[in-house]
């Protein structure tokens, strides 16, 4: 496929297209730089929204009905799960993503799973290339699920326009939570699995944090200010889906009224130039001649001669 | 405190100037070029432990207990908890380290809590030169402790010279596992809580991995592969501690039996230098007149008129 032919029959939705442009995006080859102009025009009309959570919170279960839920009623919904890729099987370990690849099946829902080790460039770059791509091919909804621990999946979701974070009721989930960092990231919670025991001290620990985070607001500020909500939901039998919908477009709504999208969507492609111009950056310093220099003198730094901020720094100057 | 005072009082292990050294590096405030440089002689004696494994696996309880059985036969242990700051409390929540803190006041322990968000340069680096710094201040162990999921986190303890993946029976605690890619990064793997059930099945599942993905050594290959074994534990009561203890000095031997330990310290040099020559290449480039000329140009990806790769290619050529 050509690159003009895959941009043509990217803007139609084309499945195969869209997965090839991912890869494309996904491997930097020789079309992603055209094909990313080329998507440039078309920008901006898909809504991003970020779910993430604790392993085994039900994220994937969520995502799937929610996209089966957003697509009966006339959208187009993309999903891009970040997995981490295990050597040992050769791949993401598809697990209970089996059920999204059912979905992927619809007209109108496109499913990919990314790898996060040895992605090319920032996992979060990536990821948010890829939902480009989605933007571009027409979807409506983008999601963008990530296992709710480490640095890179907390920066994947948080670009987003609106972020969930997906709790249960198991003992310690949501003193886990605010160990990740999970508590303030959250426009909303979901607290699903919520037929399990213990779902009203989970839902009265996690109300109560959300008390002691928000600064009491002013007449005027009041309409400004966001307060983080929880949806209790049992996903695996479709119960509070509609209310993670709703949720997520009452999130919208707010953001579009006070203007915050633009602002949000500023700083997304801000991050993504800085991520860009600094592998550019390394790309064109680390020339054959300077590789074959900084390997000579690593021996100096493991001999203790001198110290790798030092190596890095004459080799910077030269 | 003079740089040169603070790096007389690290070299004798005082504990003020240890923690002092260790906020310079991970701040990079103006002592922290000269105190790496004058470090460097020191280096290269402490082993470098890396622990991981799920939210709520019982990794500080272990970290712990292995630094007091370690420092009650002799050993200066230090330990660097790597954890997600949560603004919500204005810092680390400390939870369960509280017994690590205990540890603390021991002579020849040292404990420290590393935050995750808005670190200075990349988390990865920061930990490492923490690393340097307890190393040089004579510690003959320095954990490293982080929890299992991310790519930042998992560099980390893949950048120790021994790996240790912490595992319960709770259910699909392995499955998980092998998704967050922590199968194949254990050098030996711990199943804490071995007193509850189902310890057994986690036993075979995890086993059942590792076989798969053993391949058949030869007569003359076998001395130079290294088998991952599973330690059965139970922490909070102590039982087992010295076997982890016994796994990782086998570890240890075999690193230096095989000369593996060099060039793993050589690859984790080599990472260092590289993180730190792309920070500063950054820091050279963006100037206070790139800087607003990012700005200016920023409204023009957003209005669609210049993709973020373009613009990223304009910067990077003017």
């Amino acid at each position: 496929m050509t690159e003009h032919d895959l941009v043509e029959k990217l803007f139609v939705a084309d499945k195969l297209a869209v997965a090839r442009a991912i890869t494309s995006v996904e491997n930097q080859d020789s079309m992603h730089l055209g094909l990313l102009k080329a998507i440039q025009k078309n920008l901006g009309r898909a809504y991003r929204v970020g779910i993430t959570g604790p392993p085994g919170a039900g994220k994937s279960t969520i995502v799937s009905k929610l996209a089966k839920h957003l697509n009966d009623s006339g959208s187009r919904v993309a999903v891009i799960a970040v997995d981490p890729t295990s050597p040992f099987t050769g791949g993401a370990l598809l697990g209970d993503r089996v059920r999204m690849m059912d979905l992927s099946s619809r007209e109108g829902v496109f499913v990919r799973s990314m790898a996060t080790r040895g992605s090319l460039g920032g996992l979060s770059k990536t990821t948010q290339l890829a939902a480009d791509v989605l933007d571009a091919a027409g979807f409506d909804y983008v999601f963008m699920e990530t296992v709710g621990v480490g640095q890179s999946e907390l920066d994947i979701v948080e670009a987003a326009d609106t972020t969930v974070v997906v709790l249960t009721p198991e003992s310690g989930d949501s003193v886990q939570a605010m160990k990740a960092g999970l508590m303030e990231i959250a426009d909303f919670f979901v607290l699903n699995k919520a037929d399990r025991p213990g779902v009203d001290q989970s839902y009265n620990a996690i109300s109560t944090v959300l008390q002691l985070s928000t600064r009491p607001a002013t007449a005027e500020t009041a309409k400004n200010i966001w307060t983080p909500f929880i949806v209790k939901t049992v996903a695996s039998e479709n119960r509070g889906i509609d209310d993670v919908v709703k949720g997520i477009k009452r999130h919208h709504r707010y953001l579009m009224e006070t203007e915050k999208l633009f602002s949000k969507r500023k700083e997304r492609v801000r991050k993504i130039v800085l991520d860009i111009v600094g592998e550019n950056l390394q790309k064109e310093f680390w020339t054959q001649g300077r590789l074959s220099e900084l390997e000579t003198r690593l021996d100096l730094v493991l001999t203790n001669k001198l110290s790798a901020i030092q190596l890095a720094e004459e080799l910077t100057k030269e």
